[in-house]
């Protein structure tokens, strides 16, 4: 482990070990129509901002060291909102059943992802694309990993 | 004009004066659908943040300062993304033929608008239900004059 890696894994254990506000229930919704559009509204949001540290972390795009910053405070502030519009009474959209089923499961994987998201945050924040690289993969597992239990195709 | 007005006008001339990041770039839309779809989604999620602080303004919910101040931080970050979604090609939406005619323009209320979303989140970070109320007429007020302008109903 060189010291590029060292230090993002430091940021890493920095983020996990923080309090992750996964569920601040901000919103009161009207009708659980509204709690799905918001949840769909926000992942699709934040997604277009992941995607774009994305095509930099995978060299699809030219690395921008000022703009992978401003997409990754986006992405910090944006992870945490989808999981306040997955109460229980908002059953529909792409989601499984089982996000409420098993909700716990569900709750534990948005909050690895919330610890992911501010990681990637951190190492956008360093203006090195080696951190960007090394940050994303881990990041992006969490997206699969929950879209693969949760999610309906 | 009270101390508190006062304390208002001053945050307010203070967001007016900061630098405005309304049009930051960061992403590249692949088709104009997505665009559309971008800016769609990042309004929607941003009204929901506003409107919970709209109500503990309007007195149709109690007033949580917590709340409020984390829900004006959130409107923060969100007011300055929907603008990258209105490039040239994107027409269409409920967006009027306008936006893109009268793209200075539009350009202004948009730059008026993430101001008045500052100075609404700084009042929201006071914790005074009257700084709330005094922040939120003029940033709501900011919403309408562009949707009149616009949006198609």
């Amino acid at each position: 482990m060189n010291f590029k890696n060292l230090s993002v894994a430091a940021v890493a254990l920095t983020a996990a070990l923080a309090s992750v506000p996964v569920a601040a229930d901000t919103l009161k919704f009207g009708k659980a129509e509204d709690a799905i559009k918001y949840r769909q509204n926000s992942l699709f949001v934040m997604s277009q901002h992941f995607g774009s540290l994305g095509a930099m972390a995978n060299g699809r795009a030219d690395f921008n060291a000022d703009i992978a910053k401003q997409n990754g405070a986006v992405l910090e502030t944006l992870a945490a909102l989808p999981w306040q519009g997955f109460a229980e009474g908002t059953q529909g959209g792409k989601s499984k059943p089982e996000v409420w089923k098993e909700k716990t499961k569900f709750d534990g994987h948005a909050s690895d992802f919330v610890a992911q998201a501010g990681t990637l945050a951190a190492a956008a924040k360093t203006g090195d694309l080696a951190n960007l690289k090394a940050a994303f993969g881990p990041a992006a597992q969490t997206c699969k990993a929950c879209h693969d239990a949760f999610r309906n195709r």
